[in-house]
């Protein structure tokens, strides 16, 4: 927390106006918290409407050195974008315009500030979908995706933000306003800038534009629930399913305690070990053959039951358990620590045993589920966070947790990014000499390292 | 061209021996040209067999400002790996191992040195496959794939290198070694540098071991060949069948010249404006359904003709044609420029009109082929090296070529990469501002610029 120079503050005040550049006690509280429960005091806020306006903002920040935190929907559970050093919190939700939705190049352009949801509804029409389905798919804004490399279940089949975007228009650190990629789907044409963006947390650019990638949207879905005498079982099935031609759409897993605490709740499933979720989508006519080959990888040792949703309705009751599982979670314990970890898929059992185990040790439950298909797991540390001593087990587990996945050659986080909450752990992810890599490509972009200071890469 | 300094030589001759560090003169020619027909000669050849070795090369080469110059097989055609400068070129070829095959984890990793036909071998017993199927895949090394981000038919359905590349280990330009990736396939942590190196063309790091992304190797293919009025018909098919759920594994196009050419040949094809081939992969029990979809959304207002291949005979014969063309061009005329230029997909009938305007205007035959699904064509402009004038003319229709593509909105490769061959026409395809974000990086990575100078950036 600082004064802003009065130049600075003068300068953008008349650029933005007074709707564009707010510096009020409760517009910055707000807009320095976000999903993590972390918050700071922005010492001021700006909402560009234009790539111009963005430029402005970066070069007078420059200019004076003050931190520029640039911030979607506000979403994320890092503390990606909260402004711990104050400074100019930068909200992109005024540029909020589909500028372009081409059906024939399967790719839409877009402002930042357009939400997931709101993009899905406008491209449902023409047949269309982004793949890139968070849990917070309804509040959380396209811009914030790429920021964070944001993923979902449908990951497994049609890839993470990444892999959905085509083309990037950015303003770098130094006020430059760079565009790599476009309406194409195959480049091999100098350094691919717009991939090293998406998943860099606004710490190397600013994201003013995107041209992403469009997936045509299936008929149908059709599901598939197995549950497994443990997580060995299960794992081996993902592993079978997996050398399927035909990709799932989604390979959700469940671990012991979840179906537990899905059962002290009250739903219907089985006492077992593990549960898959498996969905397969395409058209009516093929639809059923490829429900059949995915129950025919799911069979196998350790197969305790498998109930087959061949309609939506049926679909629905399926995943209703997976949708009971956030809301059950809140039952066990008032605190949660959530990690989205990941693994190799063959290492996944080693992964639930060894999370299993310092459940034990640390005496605390640790729920683990997710996306089975990407080795990404949600491990959730559950603790009374009125209790010190439960607190401070849960703290304590933690650094355990993320131990237990570098040991198994997993990485800290497969969809939430790093922010500030796992950015102490990078260290161990990473060799010196990749890190020191990491901090001159942000030297780069980002001279006098005024972008979003303070996240991804440990001090 | 330039005299190593004797501590160099002496350092390098050592710890190489004498198998490892070539200093004669047919060794310095031989490495020192790729498929572009253009050459020079290396001061001298370095084979390393460890990354300790590379890195003894890099840090030699750092110490002494010398240029290094990174090489796979050679079958680039952009002479990305010519030693115009002189220095050490640095061969992969005996670091060829693969590592390890993990089926279970979908992913191989592998020595940059390994041939990509080699380890299609090495998968197949395990039903796996890496997707990259440049024309060239017989003899051309994983890491030269990874280097210029090849690609191949397949990349319409299974994406080009950098889709199926999950981790790297390369050595930077400061000699250091960093890892980044996995063997998982959802990564949110930290900067993407395994993507960016990919497809940099050993001018930021040297690639020394990849992980690399596999795909479960369909039952059987299934195929279509379809002829159109004209290039404006085919191209509209393109979009619709690229708008169905399930895409094709293959969806190439030739022009009006290509298809006379076959003619003339004696090619038993139609005479038609355009020509597309699609192939669907899957099981036995869907690819029939696959196949009429695909004929479904090939129907359409201009469809002269259309052939179905449903079993492998079949299909060898529709796609004999195909292979007839490469051969076939050099009867046309000995000289040929082949760019591998990429449009918006919509825009295909606008880049084939605008091809054969300026074959009139130049009076050069050129024949437009290629990855229709991903908008990538091989542009082939045909002409007499022997003749100065015809040479001439079709130096002067090459910028025009590069000028089409980017005024519709497209990029100058698509899975040939830059090299020197379209290095000038970078300033024409990014703003300033973005090459000088390039330019940032490449210092970033490789302080001293020794790595593959002139290559990609232009001066």
């Amino acid at each position: 927390m600082r004064d802003l120079p009065f130049d600075l503050q003068q300068t953008l005040a008349q650029r933005l106006g007074p709707d564009g550049w707010l510096t009020d006690a409760d517009s910055r509280r707000r807009y320095g918290e976000d999903d993590s429960r972390r918050w700071a005091l922005a010492d001021a806020v700006a909402l560009p409407r234009t790539v111009d306006e963005v430029v402005a903002v970066v070069r007078a920040c420059r200019a004076h050195k003050v931190p520029l935190i640039a911030r979607g929907a506000g979403t994320a559970t890092t503390a990606a974008s909260v402004p711990f050093d104050g400074g100019v919190v930068l909200s992109l939700a005024r540029m909020n315009r589909i500028v372009a939705l081409r059906p024939a190049d399967r790719c839409a352009v877009v402002e930042p500030g357009v939400l997931n949801e709101a993009l899905q509804h406008a491209l449902a029409p023409h047949g269309l979908f982004w793949p890139p389905d968070p849990s917070s798919a309804a509040l959380c804004s396209i811009g914030g995706n790429l920021a964070t490399n944001a993923g979902g279940p449908r990951a497994v089949k049609y890839g993470a933000t990444r892999d959905n975007v085509l083309g990037l228009v950015a303003v770098t650190g130094a006020g430059d306003v760079i565009r790599c990629g476009g309406a194409y789907t195959k480049d091999a044409t100098g350094y691919d800038l717009a991939h090293l963006i998406v998943g860099s947390e606004g710490t190397l650019a600013i994201i003013v534009e995107a041209t992403l990638k469009l997936a045509p949207r299936p008929q149908a879905q059709a599901g598939l629930r197995a549950f497994y005498r443990d997580a060995a079982s299960a794992a081996a099935a993902v592993s079978r399913i997996m050398a399927r031609p035909a990709t799932p759409a989604m390979l959700e897993f469940m671990d012991r305690s979840a179906i537990a605490l899905l059962r002290r709740n009250g739903s219907d499933v089985p006492d077992a070990g593990a549960m898959l979720l498996i969905e397969a989508d395409g058209d009516h006519d093929t639809l059923p053959y490829a429900l059949q080959a995915l129950a025919d990888a799911a069979e196998g040792d350790g197969l305790v039951s498998l109930d087959v949703a061949a309609d939506g309705a049926a679909r629905d009751r399926l995943w209703a358990a997976r949708k009971a599982l956030s809301p059950a979670l809140r039952t066990i314990k008032p605190g949660k620590i959530n990690e989205d970890v990941v693994v190799p898929v063959s290492r996944i059992p080693d992964l639930v045993a060894g999370v299993e185990a310092l459940a034990a040790e640390f005496d605390l439950p640790i729920v683990a589920f997710g996306h089975a298909g990407n080795g990404n797991l949600h491990v959730n540390i559950m603790y009374d966070d009125g209790d010190a001593a439960e607190t401070a087990r849960a703290q304590a587990a933690l650094p355990r947790v993320f131990a237990l996945v570098l040991a198994l050659e997993g990485t800290l986080s497969g969809e939430h990014g790093i922010g500030v909450a796992k950015r102490d752990y990078m260290a161990q992810a990473f060799s010196p000499e990749t890190l020191a890599a990491m901090r001159a490509i942000k030297a780069a972009l980002d001279p006098d390292g005024i972008l979003n200071p303070g996240k991804v890469l440990p001090a």
